[in-house]
């Protein structure tokens, strides 16, 4: 037993943390989940996606207070964390934390640079917020993971929501009781089906997730009541949404152990899961640079949750080639490479990808960890070419330098924002606690034309 | 085995269905399910819980072309349905189908009232998007009840939305790819905590489900995709929120059956289970007026699941007295009535009422069907009072007439509308399906100052 309940216990943990409680390893980590986030956020930003959900939506946003990470258009704050929202997630390129699989910077982030656009916040509060907010929502995901992930539940949504909830709360400095009411108003609207997998909804689930955290502060701070036992309760959301859970991985070591420093970094914009398939299968493109018209079979031997996750195979969108171990490995094999023109529709249906994806077979051998991946190529010759990937990059024992993930920020963010700006925008990501408003920031994120509107706005004023 | 998936199938029926398909005593069973409505939305319109939303959310409003019933403020019309859905529930004392326990008319109903505020929309068109959004929520509801309402489920707020994205979406006239993704962008913002019962996030869930049901029809619209198989994939709504359900339920004798049929009225503003031992309480008042003085013991015997719903003794707040059977038995025999004002904050510490609820006592007993009731009173004297209530008013065999729903509506209604007004306003619900132009109805459950300002308005355009 607790001497406080969980949801208080957390709440209370949000409330008095100081800026100096937060160790310095899990500030540089913090700086990096940034560096990561902003940089998808910029490369999804002019996805379909986005300007669907802009021109479904934006006609209903209230005034156009905030800024969009990589947009030239403003709305107000609650969609601006929307659309941060879908952008940083639309690739699948943005964070995991393998604990409990969820991408927990996307919803928290995308609500926190949005009303920090529409708001003066300064870079340590914000990236306490961030720590603060991240770590409330890994916290309540390793409580349900991994029933609630298994049953179907896209635990980025659903836990998102409660991190956002909490981030914004602690911004907005959020007394105990409201705190409560906001974690426990984030938790009634934890949302989000696996089913969605391979559609734009997956990436709406953060977006929503932020946006409707953010709501959740301003209710719980304009006195809106919520039930207090939020997460632990009978019918709360542990018991609700897993079959099995453990309470106790809320407050065990609270403001010791931090998430973020378990926190990774995908190299390939697509489902985790498949990139040791990929980091062989384009290991096997370097050494040996088969020729895909003379493969005849590839064998892989994958982690079960492999094939529990990204076992699709007929496929004709890119999006659902982030759920596909097969189209991972025919696009390492035939093109030796998967960055995100690997998983556009055109990829998906390139004849020469479509025949080795489909000429690919998968086995889950329990003996395989996750980071694991047995990749082999059958050649017309009889000749048969394999790789093992013991432990793939961006795995939390491996994972992605600085300075690959100022590469990956830079690949995303140059067709939206000149390369210079880009190299600009990354020294302040990871000087954002010495900002003084990380609105500057958020400036630098936005593209030329409407960085000359917001000018001629301020010259007007 | 269906040839058709069921979300597919269900998104079908709404889309091909036209006005002449619904028999003419669903159309009656849904005018007086709208009267129902409109009244309990002016009734709490002047709520605390919504007073506080509209502060909290109306900064962040887009232009305000949607009224709210009861309100002056004008909103956006997805805003306008948040605020409709926790007004008309904030008083629990909208309507139930007992087949799912759910509140189905608020999240279908609040969202099609802003739209039609917003835009024209002719009374056939309203009533029939109402029959369909509320068929396709109940369907739903049926698919996964009992065991998603047991585990914990807010099923009004999980199933709401997927009825308001229908009903929308025939408004909207999606044709069938896009109501079906407008159906999985429902499934996958499903939520709502039991949890939050005795607090305003209750009355937020059918709020919420009315917005996010609305925004998904408008997403589908636009073109933003969702997996097709929102409600019967492996990882979609009815696999991952219940342990149990029968996907047959969503397509069964469609078209032909209505659960509009079996929907109920309550006559006292609270969880409809406790309804048998209020009226069994009010019936012992009215034939020997016990001092409650002279209460020593008051022992129900109720159906097991109002223990599981209402088992709340220790109460301070209103909101509270509604899911406490003691409770109700209390001011029923004390005060003689269980209107709006027994569950106000004064009447739960009401130290007569306080007094005899810590005097009674229940016990489940599974030979008590959900309308029935045992009410015994041992007073100080040694006697013993007692009636039971074998089925009580409100129930489907025994339901509010029109003439009571109508009484219902005035006494909701006339705090906030002149009396004369109110009762053009019951005479243009019960017209409904002849309007021109539903926004007239909508104009008339305003109150006079709002009219004033549209006249105004008007002249001045």
């Amino acid at each position: 037993m607790t001497p406080m309940s969980e949801t208080k216990a957390l709440a209370s943990y949000v409330v008095d943390n100081r800026f100096s409680d937060i160790p310095d390893d899990v500030r540089h980590e913090a700086r990096r989940a940034l560096v990561n986030y902003v940089g998808c956020a910029i490369g999804g930003s002019r996805h379909d996606a986005v300007d669907i959900a802009m021109r479904a939506l934006g006609p209903y946003s209230g005034p156009p207070t905030a800024s969009i990470l990589g947009r030239v258009e403003q709305l107000d704050p609650l969609h601006a964390s929307l659309m941060n929202g879908i952008s940083s997630h639309v690739f699948d390129y943005d964070d995991t934390t393998p604990k409990n699989y969820s991408h927990t910077t996307s919803p928290v982030a995308s609500a926190l640079f949005a009303h920090a656009s529409a708001h003066p916040v300064s870079g340590r509060d914000f990236l306490e917020a961030f720590v603060l907010g991240f770590e409330a929502a890994s916290r309540v995901g390793n409580t349900v993971y991994p029933a609630h992930y298994d049953v179907g539940w896209h635990i980025t949504g659903t836990i998102g929501v409660v991190g956002a909830a909490a981030a914004i709360g602690k911004l907005l400095r959020l007394p105990l009781e409201q705190m409560v009411w906001a974690i426990g108003l984030g938790a009634t609207q934890s949302a989000g089906l696996r089913e969605m997998f391979g559609s734009m909804a997956k990436s709406f689930h953060p977006g929503r997730s932020a946006q409707n955290g953010y709501a959740a502060a301003l209710l719980a701070q304009a006195g809106f009541t919520a039930g207090e036992h939020g997460i632990e309760g009978p019918r709360g959301f542990a018991a609700v949404t897993a079959a099995r859970s453990d309470l106790t991985k809320i407050t065990a070591r609270l403001g010791a152990d931090f998430d973020l420093r378990a926190n990774t970094y995908k190299p390939y914009p697509c489902g985790i899961v498949n990139h040791p398939t990929i980091e062989g299968s384009i290991e096997i493109h370097r050494r040996h640079h088969p020729d895909p018209n003379a493969i005849v079979a590839v064998r892989l031997r994958v982690a079960p949750l492999v094939l529990d996750l990204c076992n699709q195979q007929n496929i004709t969108k890119g999006l659902q080639g982030k759920f596909s171990v097969y189209h991972g490995a025919a696009v390492g094999l035939v093109r030796g490479k998967a960055g995100n023109q690997e998983y556009t529709d055109e990829a998906v249906n390139d004849p020469r990808v479509k025949n080795v994806r489909e000429l690919t077979t998968a086995i889950g051998d329990p003996l395989i960890t996750d980071d694991q991946s047995h990749v082999e190529v059958e050649l017309a010759s009889g000749e048969r070419l394999s790789h093992f990937v013991a432990q793939s990059l961006g795995n939390v024992n491996r994972p992605l330098s600085d300075r690959q993930l100022e590469d990956k920020f830079r690949d995303q963010a140059v067709p939206t924002l000149p390369a210079a700006d880009v190299d600009a925008l990354i020294r302040l990501c990871w000087q954002i606690d010495a900002l003084d408003d990380v609105g500057e920031l958020v400036a630098a994120a936005v593209p030329l034309e409407a960085r000359a509107t917001a000018r001629r706005e301020a010259a007007r004023a």
